[in-house]
């Protein structure tokens, strides 16, 4: 926050005409939600008729200056340092924006336009793909320790029933992607990005299968190794350090949960050349990422301070991957209301350690992880974002399943 | 085929090697397939090691020439004429020719074109799309009863088990996109493009809803009103001669079947509008489709004698549907082998009632239409074409079920 001016020299001053005239912009260029504006000297500012009870406090002048320029942008900045902050509850807050935001009449750019820049300006790199994902995912294994479960699943869990456990509902989404694989003992498979290496040993221990897994953050593979090493799974499984570009070899199954992510649209092509050149003739892929209804930008907060490098891409975006390599999409299921869910346990968990987690962690590193939580508990929510799996094959492969009821055979 | 040259002056005369390089150029163009050609002289030209016993017998120097204009377009019209014969099975051949087309390692064209060509040229503005409507489907009810099943689905079965017969696999199919809808008594349907209306009173039947159809085909909207009243249906269907795009109302449910084929991917961000604007908030809807791996062209010659102005979508091209409109994509599911298994019942009926058929339609016809079903199986089973369900919603309905195990429960 070092560039960001913080003189709070004039907030003795009363807000004048030009500071509501600001305030009225903000919740104009969000799409005029239902929000209170409270400035500086306890004025307020709202939109319409002015009943809500969702109050943001704006502590200092700039701190508005600065939600003028970029308001999704500084939002998290000025929250994150606490010179913003809320009344009236974070999600009802959040959910109230976002559905304004869905709502606007004029974007400032249209999808397609969001789609090229996306292409042109998130590169992604070897290099770059290496320093982003180490920002985000080498904070401490520690960290993230205190708030998922016990195999580290980092992505959306599978709620067959909403009142399922977080470690049940962990343990269902990796059956319920190894089910849509059809693994099968003996099979070789492919891991796109492991996280801490939890489906990549749940595939080897429950379904027999090995496992070749790829992940360029350093701590995560650190983790993976010595866990497999510890349950007995390091003959099955082998995790290396590298990139999704620099697989090789032939595999029954290509499988890919969370990194989608972090690969940028424009690098779909080349993502769908290494599946295509890796999966023999009657393999089976799967791809699980958080995507949108339609093209879109990434908050631009989440994406410089949370998640750098991050576009979850529409469905027509992702179609890059397959299209080109004659790869045949078999089903698409959208799990968005899930990730909502998971992300709750993740917050009440977060909540729950929050002694443990300050004694690491400063205030500032705090309020943005929590409203890190919030936002994406609230785009899940409102829509804003979306969890596709899509299950794929080579275009001529005709050993398919007649049905998907086999998903759905006993299940847990 | 008034237009075609068609003396057969010069069959007496050897076959020179202008002809055998002609009939060489033609093998290249479809990708060098392991088809022997045999020649108006009996002379035989094959590609590579020659060891094939597929053989395209081409009766006389023109029809030769005529496949070297445009094989696509021109094998079915000479078939249906007869100058073309086939040994070694008709599927088997067309298998080959259509796993060459795929592999083709440089396509006249890229996707990328075709699909704009395809919004240019496939226009089915709303007099064109009643002209090659009326084509295809009025050339009279009585054939199609030939060889449909009782309820006269001209559409994709959902074949649960592959032994069902057409029978319960159209019933089937029905319940599946009734379950996918999640229909529930007393909910309000509007269906673009009915058919012959067996859909509309199967939901209104079994499923206690009240539908509003819409087609634009005169015969099946007269066969499809009285069936509903002799079945008693005709207070809870309504079927409408009138296009999609004329749909008005608020409805609980948008479902369309077989007629997004028809419509052309120009037309596709109406028909986006079309439906967010008959949908209610909290509404469901399903459009199923024949499609394919990737933006393309209809092969020729169906798109000129059998369905004129169909263009099946890439998944990228559909998306143009939902995406401007924020309407979420919920499950996507491709039923291509189903297609497959749904066409050779076809055939076998069509085969079982051709003396019938052949009382009122003359032998171009037949064979005509034989080619078009067997061509159909083979695109179907070779990866050629797909079949796509689409299930989604307005962006912002939670009203969502946790997981689709609710359509697999006690099938039938």
């Amino acid at each position: 926050m070092g560039k960001l001016i913080s003189t709070h020299t004039d907030n003795a001053t009363e807000a004048g005409s030009f500071d509501r005239w600001v305030a009225r912009k903000i919740l104009s260029i969000i799409g005029n939600p239902a929000l209170a504006f409270v400035l500086h000297d306890g004025s307020t500012v709202t939109i319409g008729d002015g009943q809500t009870s969702l109050r943001l406090l704006i502590h200092d002048r700039p701190a508005l200056w600065l939600l003028a320029i970029n308001p999704e942008l500084y939002f998290g900045e000025l929250y994150s340092e606490g010179r913003i902050d809320l009344e009236g509850g974070l999600s009802e807050f959040l959910n109230t924006a976002n559905r304004a935001l869905t709502a606007r009449k004029s974007p400032v750019v249209s999808g397609l336009i969001y789609s090229w820049v996306k292409q042109l300006f998130i590169n992604n790199s070897l290099d770059t793909a290496r320093h982003n994902i180490h920002q985000h995912y080498d904070i401490g294994n520690a960290f993230y320790e205190k708030w998922l479960d016990r195999e580290m699943q980092y992505t959306c869990a599978y709620f067959a029933a909403p009142d399922c456990t977080l470690e049940q509902a962990q343990i269902a989404k990796m059956d319920h992607v190894c089910r849509k694989l059809r693994l099968e003992p003996g099979q070789s498979v492919v891991e796109a990005g492991f996280g801490w290496g939890g489906l990549a040993r749940h595939m080897a221990r429950k379904y027999g299968v090995r496992v070749k897994a790829y992940n360029i953050s350093h701590e995560q593979v650190a983790y993976a190794r010595q866990r497999a090493k510890n349950e007995g799974l390091d003959e099955q499984v082998e995790y290396i350090e590298d990139d999704y570009r620099n697989i090789r070899g032939e595999f029954d199954v290509f499988v890919s949960v969370g990194m989608l992510e972090h690969v940028g649209t424009r690098n779909y092509k080349v993502l769908g050349r290494v599946i295509n050149s890796c999966l023999k003739e009657k393999g089976m892929g799967l791809i699980h990422t958080i995507g949108r209804n339609r093209p879109g930008y990434m908050n631009p907060w989440i994406a410089k301070r949370i998640f750098p490098g991050a576009c979850p891409p529409a469905i027509s975006e992702m179609m890059n991957i397959f299209e080109s390599e004659n790869l045949s999409v078999l089903d698409i299921e959208n799990l968005r209301l899930h990730y909502a869910t998971t992300l709750e346990h993740w917050l009440s968990r977060f909540n729950d350690n929050i002694g443990q987690i300050r004694e690491k962690y400063d205030e500032k590193f705090i309020r943005a992880w929590r409203l890190y939580l919030c936002g994406s508990i609230s785009a899940f929510t409102t829509g804003r974002l979306q969890l596709y799996q899509v299950v794929f094959t080579p275009g001529e492969n005709n050993n398919l399943p007649w049905s998907r009821a086999h998903l759905y055979d006993s299940h847990q």
